[in-house]
């Protein structure tokens, strides 16, 4: 069957992937929608190639319905409609031991240490799945694990309704983020550098800067009475972010860490200790953060048609993660199989 | 009087200060001692020629005898012995509104920003002053300060009894994050640079490492099954500790920015996300600390014969700040009116 894989030296080819074998605990997918995402992009490019190998099949933001299921699978049947949250950890080390199975220390990430869901069967744990609510369409279901970062990031800084949010970059991360956070009751303001996602984040009913002209702080200060913000979400990716967050929350502030920066990056640490701020690490999601996603997903508190700027072919994924580089686009999915949703 | 004031250009001189008048809510002290810190050395070194005007006297770990009192006094009498909290706050920023008067967003440090306690009388305000009982002599009273700083450094940690901290740096301050954990039922290892404080903590019964030679990485993972630190305290003020911190706490750690890094410094904020770390500023006391401060010093918890290493004169204070600078001693008290007992 046909699959979208990464081949080297920052190629996508479509290739044919062997059949996975179904285990006793395992349901094979016929993949309906698989979402691009910043980590895809890391591996196209290379970043990753101590993790995968070329061929590589990505994709881990999907929707389908169940196909088939192994002999020991008895809460999953034919025509399921499902995600698959794309975490195994080992249950043993010391993080799983403490309740932090999310951020096992020897995890297994689907879709980067395994093979993706960028073909159109794809084989995965049971425990994996996640069930898709028949109001929620197999469409939007691909947003359910981007959603789960978001719910994941806000539900860390510890943000109250009130609070006055800022997040760090306006891609689809970021307009999660502020969709989640506004939804618990905060005041958000967003920070983006590309004026095609300004647009789309002010269409959005956000509150949206220019980093490269207006002066962040200075607006931050003006609607917080001088206080500064009480969480900041640091999602572009950015140096020169970084070196803002700190200058933007107010004393014991919380800066979140959202983005992936691979290199170590200048922090002003002098008003990290001046106002006694507190930098959080956020990553993936727990299963609470899932199935929170879904609700917030069914009940149409994401704008899904906003969001999604792009619906493609299998065979226009190569074409679609060279735009996604580019940047300016939101969330591209790839339409994997379009005879998933027949399936059931 | 005389009092010791930095005179510009790295110059420490005796000079003659000027009689302060005594305020209707001011006390005046006969100071008996007065500690020298990192802060007293970035006075002299330059670093805070933006908050000083010379002459300016410093000194604000200190410990001394009331010796007059203003008309509207009534708490304080002649004869009582005192040290002193040096902080003044606005009361009406939102830090202070929001109960985080010790980083008031207007935060005047009396020594700092005012004239200090390297003189012979003193005078503040009445509500700075903080009780020394009988049991405790003004020689170690003068370590109240740098003590509360290390009771607030832990107590924000949120370190817990059985917790594995490591306290990178092992100076004054680091050895009295060092005792404070000990004493809050921590196991602790205290990494240093430098030989003859490796000594001296090591002489208190702390295990220490030092970072030139030893893999602080590998000892911690050995300590703690793989784990790596529940806390680690950020002491030293070096940017190979900053970018250690990380290495070295466990998944969901808590790292603890205690020493002033006057420039933006590299962190790795792919491991703050990877481990969702958590890394924390830590500035100054709030009362409870100061109070808990002077409990574990007339407890006899905090080993003060050990951590002072000299006792000088007023008119030595040049010198001993030239030997703080160049590294090696512990903590250095100016003994400032000889007479100060006396005055009781």
């Amino acid at each position: 069957m046909p699959g979208a894989a990464y081949t080297g030296n920052g190629s996508i080819d479509i290739i044919e992937t062997p059949s996975a074998p179904v285990g006793h605990q395992d349901v094979e997918i016929a993949v309906a929608f698989c979402g691009l995402c910043g980590t895809d992009l890391h591996i196209v490019q290379g970043h990753m190639n101590g993790r995968v190998t070329p061929p590589h099949v990505f994709g881990h933001e999907m929707s389908g319905v169940v196909r088939r299921v192994g002999s020991r699978v008895t809460a999953w049947s034919k025509g399921d409609r499902v995600t698959v949250m794309p975490l195994l950890w080992d249950e043993t080390c010391a993080a799983c031991l403490d309740g932090n199975q999310h951020i096992c220390q020897n995890l297994t990430f689907i879709g980067v240490d395994t093979a993706g869901a960028l073909q159109s069967r794809w084989v995965v744990p049971e425990r994996t799945l996640v069930r898709v609510p028949d109001e929620l369409s197999l469409r939007d279901a691909a947003l359910v694990e981007p959603t789960a970062v978001a719910v994941h990031d806000v539900r860390r800084s510890g943000l109250e309704a009130g609070d006055q949010a800022v997040v760090l970059g306006g891609g689809p991360i970021g307009v999660l983020i502020a969709t989640v956070a506004r939804h618990a009751g905060a005041r958000v303001l967003v920070s983006e550098m590309d004026a095609s996602r300004r647009a789309r984040v002010a269409a959005l009913g956000f509150d949206v800067v220019d980093p490269a002209t207006d002066d962040v702080a200075a607006v931050v200060e003006r609607r917080t009475g001088g206080a500064g913000a009480d969480v900041v979400f640091e999602v572009s990716g950015a140096a020169a972010a970084v070196r803002q967050s700190t200058a933007l929350a107010k004393v014991r502030g919380t800066i979140v860490i959202v983005a992936i920066h691979p290199n170590p990056r200048e922090l002003d640490l002098q008003r990290v200790f001046w106002r006694e701020l507190r930098l959080l690490g956020a990553r993936v999601y727990r299963r609470s953060d899932f199935e929170r996603a879904l609700v917030l997903l069914r009940d149409g508190v994401v704008a899904t048609d906003e969001l999604i700027s792009d619906v493609v072919g299998l065979d226009d994924t190569s074409r679609a993660v060279v735009s996604l580089a580019a940047g300016g686009s939101m969330k591209v999915l790839v339409q994997v199989d379009d005879s998933a949703e027949g399936v059931s």
